[in-house]
């Protein structure tokens, strides 16, 4: 594995904001992006960091994304309001959400918010992070552009539709859940299409919508739900909330961010949170989690099984080894972006940490 | 399959009622039991019908729940409120939280309800309908007894926490996710069992936590989680959500209804509903959702598929179905339950309809 190099989280973050910019993205929009894709690279979800740069640099030349449109909040109830993103970078949209439900949350006990007209929103798992530091319990969906098929299809009509759902604890790592509703991430399928390797049953269709174990045909065709027709319903019902409730697209309305220059992709969010403290003290609260995690991870364990996991308790010690050891790239991502570097006349480069190669 | 007969669903309702009277519950709340039970039988739940109504008088009787207790209903923030059951029947302090989440959802736009001290609540579905009525979605989330192993385990310590999402539609079928977290009911299992025929690989683990084939050896290990490390990660939440949040039991404190004779269940709920109206007039949002269900249903089927469904779409063609034909029981469970008519002394039978027995 001698192609994957480690790069400074600080460094790498201040080159992200340099990029955005450069290409005029407002300071205080960069830096929050720039913190969001970072974040994801710190916890170890590559496919959701600074990898992406290029792609969300690429929208916003074509004037596909519009980074410095203005969002609209709207309150529509004392618990409730909507957010009209007006095609903005997501994770723009989604934190201005995100600051608003937790405002209603603070001041009702719980608080729904929707988005539409957004765009590709980063993880949920950096909105949800946000949330358990005042105590709140946050759900977060979001739909995205068709890769699935539903259960009796045989090409993409749903997409890989994300859920969070964070949880705080007290000295236990939180809960958080950031999981696609895809048995499997399609950055799976690439690396064994890359490899010439099959891939498991179960995965994924060819595009005639036959069961495929060929990697390179699952590409072409779509991945299927996890979980059978339980992951596809809630891949639908994600589908429903966050685009169709939102008025946001849905189904085939939700545009490809890498094929579709024609339209914005007008994706939709669902942002719900309750408040802790309204239920009991979150001290309280969070000693019932450690309690719970505690018996959880003391329980017997299959052969060959170290340890039980929380879902986000890996990714949270994977932050704490990347923030100290800097994080881990393949270094031909680390030739893609500094090429878009030197497109953009970036004053600096990206380096790596000298001697901190993996081997 | 002569071993099947159908009973009309007016009389089996008339017949619960009856039989829970016999045991001093009262009137209203009888009429509510008896009419959640038998909606699951009519919508083809068959696992949480009339087959439950022995087990609950035996609950009742030995005095593990009772049906008289004071529901208390605590206002804590404008759009949240806690439950505490004190141990009445689950559906009795489920209907009381359906009540206040709709109620406070319409005044704020959103709401969250958690029940403590509660007992088995019937199947989510029975709230779902009566939510989207008032053109509200609702997601509910109930605990129940340990029954899987969490990923990496290999003994019950989450149960098969069911979660419910409601979502109407205009002319086509409203959205009804009503599924456990297990990858199958433990149901199919002791069909299986008493027929002598194997599972499938990936529903069990044996009483050794190995994975098993074996359907008798699966009744006395444990069911798996559906969609795998996704699966256990959803059960997970809505134990958290449902029990560790509501003060309610969670993990080992969630007694078993059938085999715990000491305890109280303690069962806990979450109750969350957005009020449409707020978003969008409702008659909009319904033919958004008409146009959703058609352009899916419509997509290309895979051979052998006659039709792409919706969640919830084939349980309410079935209660079409049998509110005209009668509800179909196993002539097994029809002596069951007259032998309870019997032994409480109840001046009526259940009858089968003459001339409906399926062949």
């Amino acid at each position: 594995m001698s192609d994957f190099i480690r790069i400074d989280w600080l460094q790498l973050q201040d080159w992200c904001e340099q990029i955005l910019r450069l290409i005029k993205v407002p300071q205080d929009r960069a830096s929050l992006i720039a913190e969001s894709l970072v974040q994801a690279n710190l916890r170890g979800v590559d496919s959701h960091g600074v990898v992406r740069v290029p792609i969300y640099v690429k929208r916003i030349q074509k004037g596909m994304v519009d980074p410095r449109a203005e969002i609209a909040i709207e309150s529509i109830a004392p618990a409730a309001a909507r957010v009209d993103g007006n095609n903005t970078v997501g994770v723009v949209a989604g934190s201005a959400a995100l600051d608003e439900v937790l405002r209603l949350a603070k001041s009702c006990g719980t608080a729904v918010v929707g988005v539409k007209h957004s765009n590709h929103f980063g993880t949920g798992a950096y909105y949800a992070l946000k949330a358990i530091q005042r105590d709140v319990i946050l759900i977060v969906m979001s739909n995205a552009s068709q890769t699935m098929p539903p259960t009796g299809g045989i090409r993409p009509f749903i997409g890989t539709n994300p859920l969070t759902v964070a949880i705080p604890a007290g000295d236990q790592h939180p809960f958080i859940l950031d999981m696609a509703t895809s048995v499997v991430a399609r950055g799976k399928i690439i690396v064994a299409a890359e490899k010439g390797e099959p891939i498991p049953e179960g995965w994924a269709l060819d595009k005639f919508g036959r069961p495929t174990t060929d990697a390179a045909a699952a590409l072409e065709g779509s991945v299927l739900p996890f979980g059978g027709y339980k992951g596809y319903a809630i891949s639908l019902l994600i589908d429903m909330l966050a685009g169709v409730l939102t008025g946001a697209g849905f189904g085939r309305y939700v545009r490809n961010m890498y094929e579709d220059w024609l339209h914005p992709q007008n994706v939709g969010h669902l942002f719900l949170a309750i408040d802790i403290n309204r239920f009991m003290p979150a001290e309280e609260f969070k000693s019932r989690m450690d309690q719970y995690i505690r018996e959880l991870k003391a329980e017997p364990k299959a052969p060959g099984v170290d340890e039980i996991f929380i879902p986000g308790e890996i990714e949270s010690r994977i932050e704490e080894i990347n923030k100290k050891n800097g994080i881990q790239l393949p270094e031909r991502v680390l030739e893609e972006l500094n090429k878009l570097s030197r497109e953009l006349g970036a004053p600096s480069v990206l380096t790596r940490i000298s001697g901190k190669e993996m081997v």
